[in-house]
């Protein structure tokens, strides 16, 4: 998993029909200096500007009920404190 | 996942038989400035110069019909409008 | 798998529920000098400071009780020894 | 998956019985120009010096015989023609 | 996959006791000049010094015995002949 901030979200009306109801967020790394970027499913109710957890891959589809959608990204934690973060 | 831009196409006619009839489109990551790009199979009817959501990985097999095809990235939609991406 | 350095941990209290009581370590690399980090599961009791071993992607799932929480990284293992590695 | 030309291949007597029979060709990618590199077994008859599409992942074991052989890229497809590559 | 010269092992007591009995090697990639390096599981019985064909990802988990073991790399043989790699 990754700590990341909500930097953004985005709009898809036309989509595969699994992702329908899905809140796609812009998720920044905070773990580094590379500030790497992805889309990823909001499982939580994260709002733009907070400090997230991020799973990836297959652990992705674990989190939320339509395990079956090709999602490759979640937020399945919001972050309250960290030590050992530069963006924190 | 991540937000690309539809940049290119290719053809292949001697592929698995799992692959036929499969639309092969080149994206172009819009997520920052590297502008990685791979080859994902088309599900939603993009069109190059488009701006998509692509999902990588085991995710890729649960869009189309064919579950069981040797991809790994795949278009899940079409986006519409984005905040915080580079290329928007 | 990588070995790495537990250099910090995160806590957060809303998160998915498959996660409660799952200590969250991030883990700095020590293969190269890239100092890559991540958040992992801890799963065999490592402290700040002791040099693990990590697996990520779905074999994250494959060490603790709950296989189907959403994570994708672990510490499976206490590194008492190596040869090869920058950091040690 | 991604587009690359297949610029060598690997000879290897003593491996996994599951791999037997399997033809390792390597595969550099153009898709833009860091020209990185893996290893992908052959599955369309692939020659050196030909554009080939490469599957990754899990994907690498759908396309075969062995389908629990442990692989994890394959060449799916022979590329004839393609728009937006740098190396075409 | 990707090919890498044995470079170094590890040793660790407190593990998973799914890993007890594995032999942990460190593989330094010989596919370009990174040097990328990760910890593979051995199951060839390969020695430092020796060039070898390493598996990532689920596939990993497709060599051994124990196929629930939280790894996620593998040694899967021993690369006798090479073309087209830098470090051969």
């Amino acid at each position: 998993m990754f700590v990341g901030k909500v930097v953004g979200s985005i709009v898809s009306t036309r989509k595969n029909e699994k992702l329908i109801g899905s809140k796609f967020m812009i998720v920044e790394s905070v773990m580094d200096t590379s500030k790497e970027r992805l889309v990823a499913v909001d499982n939580v109710g994260a709002g733009i500007g907070e400090i997230v957890l991020v799973a990836t891959g297959s652990a992705a589809r674990l989190c939320g009920k339509a395990s079956d959608a090709p999602i490759d990204a979640a937020i399945v934690g919001i972050v309250d404190d960290g030590v050992g973060l530069s963006g924190m």
